[in-house]
């Protein structure tokens, strides 16, 4: 019944021009091959994954919820991020359908075509994915071993008057860098005095496998206003599409109603679930659990990329071609490992 | 710690002065006031959603899952299509997180700012405020007790070269209206013969209280491009925020990527419960007596409306003043009570 329409006939958005290939995707779908063990996709171990046993789900679920979420869950998110160093109260807390949400939602509070944004050279795949989709002029910031090159960044705020700066301070994709505690002090002054957004994004924190625990750079700033997100992905369970947000008084009202017009609220039941792990007091002991097994993890893998005869195909560079190349050809060994002190190994190979 | 920074310092996006203040957000608040009985934001009845008992849910579902939905469901939906007119095969169904996300990935796929979108007058305002908020110019169709003006449609498409047309052909949001097969018809070849793609928005078609059955428009198609999009909010329950669209051939790839970019996936939970849900044998008998439930509200509710002596508040026209004065002009009584013969029942007051 249905003829083949000539696609020039249909007049699309200037921003799916911009939309090209999925660069996850196909990382997943290179995944798919028999011969490739794939770890670029950040996957949680399935063996570690939460039972969840029989669950009660009260009926009351089935209703619409508000679009900030439920009061319960950001009441303990507030208090959770309290223990990491950030006070947000639970009034400026936003629940998401997983952290790619909110990606989505503070580039469409930002970002207009044209409009800069500050990123880390490299960065997340989909964040840029995002940026670039809204026709954002995608702006490299270099990443030093203790985090980003924060005189560089005051360059940058200084000369292309950024909307937003987005960093992945902790354990960061995909160089599994870690922001140190003075890096994280002189980045948020630097925010401070051009007055730039921060948008923080950090759903690994959780997983730490060795090192300090680390502070939120928003928990730093005087000034700038920022946006602080994270995720129950890694350390709890990815399926459910869960994650929230925080952020500073001018930019929460706005931020919500970007969500409400995206999808009106998150699925309840997951919810519900995050309230439970939150609030059970078994959940300290289960993260150690988790830590441990994927420190073990971690270590069998370095050590077997140290020790490799074989040839490894490393997936990342060519991806984002723009931000690996210079940096690459620093590196004089054949190869060199480093693996984090989190979930992010970095590898690389000379040319 | 921190200071608050005069919003004028923080330059967002063009779209966010567009943003506006949310109108469901804001009939929703009015609903808390304990004099007013709402019936403005579609919700189940309560004591109509369905009870769950005891979940087994399979740990697998923990893990990130695949961004068109899980292949079962996605056969499920297409066959569900099928029993309704409407041939697409599986490969072609994208699970949405609640059929809100339909809208913005649609208008995120079509629309640029000052592009033209042909809408019903009223409309669905959720639906606006995502149109509004890409700065789309909104072009209001005439409803007619049969449905659309099909010669004004035609006359749209000719003068104003559409991007789009977004129809809600049954059981209207909010007029109630259902398109009639013949206007069905008519509209089809309008939009064939213009190319316009058609975003046909039907969530509430398995609630059909009284009348013959519909069969969507997208399925009187031969040659536009076409969305058609349903939800489970209505018939199973919105708390999962589960929804899904299927597309003519071009453009469901582009609308994959954006759900990518949007959120990854669909929570696994809620795609397993619909399932659960859409396999089951008794689903037929559950529905119908949901229907014969709605039907009983719907009639005690226009008695009531036909028989109230004190003034009646009615929410819609104040929210989108564009599309309904001059239509309210036309009726002499001092009030009008149309029920549809689905979830939405239109009163009108006289000034």
């Amino acid at each position: 019944m249905q003829e083949a329409v000539s696609m020039s006939a249909v007049v699309m958005s200037e921003r799916v021009s911009r939309l090209g290939s999925s660069i996850v995707r196909d990382l997943l779908a290179t995944a798919q091959n028999p011969n490739v063990i794939s770890f670029a996709g950040g996957l949680p171990a399935p063996e570690l994954l939460p039972e969840l046993g029989e669950l009660k789900v009260p009926a009351e679920l089935g209703q619409y919820g508000e679009t900030e979420g439920d009061p319960l869950l950001r009441g303990l998110i507030s208090q959770h991020l309290r223990s990491r160093g950030l006070d947000c109260p639970k009034e400026r807390i936003l629940v998401l359908s997983g952290s790619q949400q909110g990606i989505d939602l503070v580039a469409k509070l930002f970002l207009d075509a044209g409009s800069s944004v500050i990123v880390e050279r490299p960065t997340y795949l989909a964040a840029l994915q995002v940026f670039r989709l809204l026709g954002a002029d995608v702006r490299g910031l270099t990443l030093l071993a203790q985090g980003a090159d924060a005189r560089e960044l005051t360059q940058l705020t200084g000369s292309c008057a950024a909307r937003l700066a987005y960093l992945v301070p902790t354990y960061q994709n995909p160089t599994g860098i870690t922001y140190s505690a003075d890096v994280r002090r002189v980045v948020a002054q630097a925010l401070d005095a051009s007055g730039t957004p921060l948008f923080e994004d950090d759903p690994y924190a959780e997983l730490r496998y060795s090192g300090p625990a680390t502070r939120p750079i928003a928990s730093y700033l005087r000034r700038a206003p920022w946006i602080y997100q994270s995720s129950f992905s890694k350390w709890f369970m990815p399926g459910i599409r869960l994650g929230f947000l925080a952020a500073s008084e001018d930019l929460f009202t706005p931020l919500v109603r970007l969500k409400q017009a995206s999808d009106l609220h998150s699925n309840r039941i997951a919810q519900w679930l995050a309230v439970r792990e939150l609030s059970d007091p078994g959940r300290e002991q289960r993260l150690e659990r988790l830590r441990a097994a994927y420190r073990q993890k971690r270590d069998a893998f370095a050590c077997s990329l140290y020790a490799a005869r074989r040839p490894i195909l490393l997936a990342s560079a060519a991806a984002n071609p723009r931000s690996d190349v210079a940096v690459a050809a620093r590196y004089r060994a054949r190869r060199s490992v480093r693996p984090g002190r989190g979930v992010f190994c970095w590898a690389r190979a000379c040319a």
